[in-house]
């Protein structure tokens, strides 16, 4: 069973929005590497579990818990850049395209229309080239070796595809996210590769993939001096075997060593999305709204006078 | 950010293995209307919301935390439906096919073959006619009234697909989970019927979809009476306004009253899969078996030492 | 602008429900060279058309909007097929399962269990694998020497399916549906190869495609012998130059000849499909039927007033 | 049976060519909630319906055949947008790229090339992120509230995507299309909501979805200012059931009512497409248009005699 | 530049027609991991290869152009083990269904019933479950660590697919096809790995995957025993520097040394395919037979003279 | 079997690097009627094929071979026309994005952003709208003149979707490549219309599609004049009959030859591409670098000493 805290993983820089930064994260969450497979993967490789290795069962399934929090972060960070993009900076109004004024002028030029006619300034789940995410992504092979070795492949390229994406842009919105993310990947590596070395491989000089020095990404560097890349999480609030594997030694050979905690050692506001008229979003109008308020300041009296006698709502 | 229990949301009952039950309830979890849309649309949904409606979010995501513990409840059911199936009743051998035996000898007259060929007898992210999952499955409109309202075509969907699914087989595996989600598709439309019934709506004695007693299905009637139906859980450690609109009389306009909880009133045992040599699942051969025994015994007392020493890992 | 008249354009013959027979059919109706294509290719070839050669816009435009009424009796073909099938041959009842009997009981080992999940026992836009129907068949390259000759492959293609499709079943309800789409589909060869030797093609004796006497198939050969097979229908209210094309010796080189006629000489009677409870179609409890009846009623009383007293409505 | 009449159901207005219009309303014709599937949808539902339920099918059914027109209407607005655009204004001449100069220069560099490669200057089957369109998208649930209410959100998204696109472009061409989609979407919400009303559904100040005052488009409000958005047409030459259901006080609640009809008030004539050399389209060269040239006028001469003797062709 | 000569790299051995076995196998061909994949991603790979690093171009190219092959061998496999299937043993016939006798009476019932109705019982590019072969498939990122662990991973998975095949059936035909793929799937794993090794990898005792003693299945055991495990074939007519990588200890580190050679030391007669007259393949009738005979022998003839003459044709 | 020449089959001409002509190309690469679809087409019909018409298939064949050249061809024109793309000429550096200068600044404004994502700067198996290849591009349909009428309608789609591309660049490194492939489609739709000749069919003046003066583009009339569109290659290195059929009068009917050739009269050096640092390609770090190296190095030098001694490697 899953819980939720209303917090993010990483915070939200704010900057311009961005339409096509937008567009190229979009790989990071809807691509054939992105989020949405990693979670997905290791849930299923997780749930379908087969014999007694517990601890590999919470390596992968943990890191899995942790993606769910990834897609989070990528969407909320994809529907930032989106937001009031390409060129509309705000302000609620009651007349979409008034006085004949194409409010949206711009956005049937911008990467990905269907950022603006399916979704309301939203991230969606698909790639950065518009194709629909799709359940043949998800690799389970059943066999454990090749299991992990799988989950390796992805985090690298997952961390190779970031990389070149921070490069893209200098849009600090969209490059706070990408920073975590490489740094978080390049721990994944270490957790799919340690957990390959206790079954006999040495990984001698090869990680992280790609192999350069990420400390030349100014806030990656940032991130990695504080031990980011080497710390995993259990995500778990019933206990988890993964410290068995994610201690010791970094399979990266580089003198680091591997953390295991049970979350992140910060969390982080989650930013409210202001409402965007012009996509009918969310679009209630005055009649409704009223409707919809009444029954709040209503019930939250009700429930406020029921608390009062009755103790807290379970 | 998000986190999890090793426990089940209902518990998987005992039966023989069906392949083509497995096949049915694909459906279910990979299909246009199953588990994986639910949990994806509303996380989408709740990631993308705009405005300042925080209990229809936190409704709208409250129920998408729990389809992420349906998609563990029906992927661990395929998986026990696919276990051992279709005649290959366990026992741990070391010689696949040995004497030229084809153990998975009927595998390739099964519905889905890549139930043992992709996968070592467990879920697939496909549907009942083995069709990946798709992305295109999603739909966040950002517009309130029209996300709600397709939430509840999603859901009574999903129960009337399910109904159908019931009456396909009396294995008693299939029929615990299926039962389960006949009563937790029923009260998701009770959420989103409610949430629609703020705004101005009266159902009259439309709900639910479809409009036929379930209690004649006796595995749901029990769940009914236990109140499964009409009860739902924010799933939230932060504290949820889910409950403002998630209480007083149900939608279905029947004289029941619609309670929000934390979290179920009970949870489950994962019960653990058995390997399967057959599929070289885990596959792991003497030689790395002992390799994992040992380090995993050697850590286990290093752990217990440092933690004698210096408390509880984090 | 299009009209419809709630009639077929050949009967549904009744037989036996045969789920295998209607899946077969499938790749007639959503598969790559099905019905629902060359509606498709068809309507977009002539909805795109450019130039002033209107007798071959009308050739292209006539055949399209056959095909839609094919789509009609394809689709109700597979239904009827479907209905009642694998072994429940109907009557109403307000109890699905009761008693436990699993009433569909076989519908898991059809198949496409899709057919009972998805459908009510009714026609899915599938191919005969359960792929769904893609886009990316229709095609109009808007040369018309290149998309007549694109239309004589698809519908030569369709006639192989549907000749190889006659043989896999004797099934009448199959068979009579079948054999007319193979006349039909070669009056389309026909169409398409008679467009192209206006353009000074000399087919020889390549037509039709495939090349054999399929007067062997006796339902096919009662068709052929009331000249079905040389016949093409323009289903235009106000007038078509089809007619300029479609005449003279067919280009089979046969000694037949090609009539270009308004409709077909005869038009058939839809069959009723009953309702079927344990799929929730329609799925009207009586308190909804009360209602839906009593409007009907009603309205119909006031129409019938109203008429009475200002004529027909429109 | 479907029959045609050459004439369009909106006329299409003359304006700049314009691409990425173009290309924003291929969402309207191949996206997920397009007229290519609110089409099939409602002819598959209602060629598969199931009960005695006439009103609800002639309803269901009505609609269906209108949207055929819709993606009529569409494809030829596509198709006049894409006209000789990005940049080139027409003219026909016979060397394509003569003197080195490209005269499709710009068009690798439009939104979606393939209306330039795959089809010439034409609109696609795809949506605007260029997914071709894929039979998924038909939702057929047997269920007959299901259906209803399933419809009444497709219409709705459609109506909301519209609304988006309307304000992305002031070109005229577009416009007309969608300020017309926009109503008759209206509309159509009114069949399905009317219907689901007859059920028991009371949809108080809900509807229509998006909730705005869509007058405030200047070519919405003509066409609300002559009841488009009110009324329904059956399109049937036989007679329909239809205005049992579609008749009496809107579901909008507004005061308005509703009013069957057969046909629209008017009907507009089609404009033809001009060739396109640079397209080889329809690319007959001299040789070949004096065959067709010859043998049309020999027929036509042929076909008057025919006439003068016999009388009109059937 | 590519070359072919009629010879196949394994022999097709005869057995029994078995349509299911094709079904399965159809995975080793269009499935995720299958021979179309591997062809694609190493040609792919070796086109877009950067760098100076020719021995590892020549490696990969290598293994590439070996795969065009194995997608010839596996293909006549499949088309062998459909022919005639599921009952109807041969023996040309001039009237498919004479007699109303439905000669593929069982092909409906069969795994993909597309086997005959889209191929004239032959292989098709789609997977055991139907879904059509994708290009998103193909990973070639770029990078080399991370392409060379990407087709360690996918040889991993190929010979862990065919190892689970393998135990399905007892059918010759299949098991002498999936025997030979199992043990060349060993020699690529050996290919990629070994490269890495020169890269500082160290693999212990993990690989092959799945670690198991392969020479446990007769027909494996055969071809290991020939060595035919540890042979890799650079099919290069030009001279390759894949030697210089492949030679050397095994990174299987059991003792066993790589050979690198041109070719296989034996090739294989392609053994022809009789005609299908219920497929109407290849369906020439009488009179086109004649055609196609009489312009060869004239040709024959004639080429015959010429040559005398003038010397062999280029 | 196949083998391999490292030469190219037309030469790379050298221009500016253009992604968006990069793009329009993978048209012609990965698109339904692109050199993918080519090769798999030959190459299944071509092993599946019935029957004894030798020529027939060594016809089918030889293209196919031929295709696998031509993917090859258009996989590095479109990677060299992306090799620095967008504004980035090269020269190696090892420190990505240093000083916060974005080298990939414009990456995410191209066409198609996975070519810098998923790819390094280099070919993907997608078309122009960025979706992947489809296996069910695939016909092979099992009937000679069925599949050979589908070819033809493959190849003069594929022409005239080139003769589209070459009017949209003048970049010389791309007409170049189109050019050559324009002739080359011609050189097919000769020999599939050739061989639906010898069946019987005159295609009069109607060849080739689409029929204009293709010696009007420059770089394809100098390849016309060496005849290049009227030859056809057998690359068989073990004789063929392909001559039997492709020889004698073109189908075309324009007074030329067919020539049946082993191989093109001429062939060309593959140029290399240089490494990405900013796309990590290949990544090597001067560690990894050096072991490679070292191996190298070693190898090449105990490589001679063997052969020195015991004669070259076989």
């Amino acid at each position: 069973m899953f819980y939720h805290v209303q917090s993010l993983i990483n915070p939200i820089v704010d900057d311009q929005p961005d339409p096509s930064a937008a567009n190229a994260l979009q790989e990071g969450l809807g691509g054939q590497f992105g989020e949405m497979r990693t979670m997905m993967q290791y849930l299923f490789q997780s749930f379908n579990f087969r014999g007694d290795g517990i601890p590999y069962l919470d390596l992968i399934q943990g890191v899995g818990i942790e993606e769910i929090s990834h897609v989070e972060l990528i969407t909320k960070t994809i529907s930032r850049l989106l937001d009031g993009a390409p060129e509309y900076h705000g302000g609620k109004y009651d007349v979409p395209g008034a006085g004949g004024d194409p409010v949206m002028n711009m956005a049937k030029e911008q990467k990905n229309v269907q950022h603006f006619i399916h979704g309301a300034q939203g991230a969606l789940p698909v790639d950065s080239a518009g194709n629909p995410w799709s359940g043949s992504y998800v690799h389970n092979h059943g066999n454990l070796v090749l299991d992990l070795m799988d989950n390796l492949v992805l985090e690298s390229t997952g961390r190779l595809q970031k990389c070149r994406i921070y490069q893209m842009s200098s849009n600090k919105t969209l490059r706070a996210t990408v920073a975590y993310l490489i740094a978080r990947d390049e721990a994944h590596e270490m957790a799919f590769a340690k957990a390959l070395e206790t079954l006999g491989i040495d990984w001698g000089k090869a990680l992280p993939i790609p192999k350069f020095d990420a400390t030349q990404f100014p806030e990656v560097k940032k991130l990695i001096d504080a031990g980011i890349n080497r710390e995993q999480y259990t995500f778990r609030l019933d206990g988890s075997e993964m410290g068995k594997i994610f201690q010791g030694s970094a399979p990266a050979n580089d003198g680091t060593e591997l953390i295991t905690l049970t979350e992140p050692r910060e969390s982080f506001p989650i930013p409210s999305a202001p409402e965007r008229p012009e996509e009918f979003a969310p679009g209630l109008d005055p009649e409704m709204q009223d409707l919809a308020d009444a029954l709040a300041e209503f019930k939250d009296k009700t429930l406020k006078d029921m608390e009062r006698k009755a103790g807290q709502n379970p």
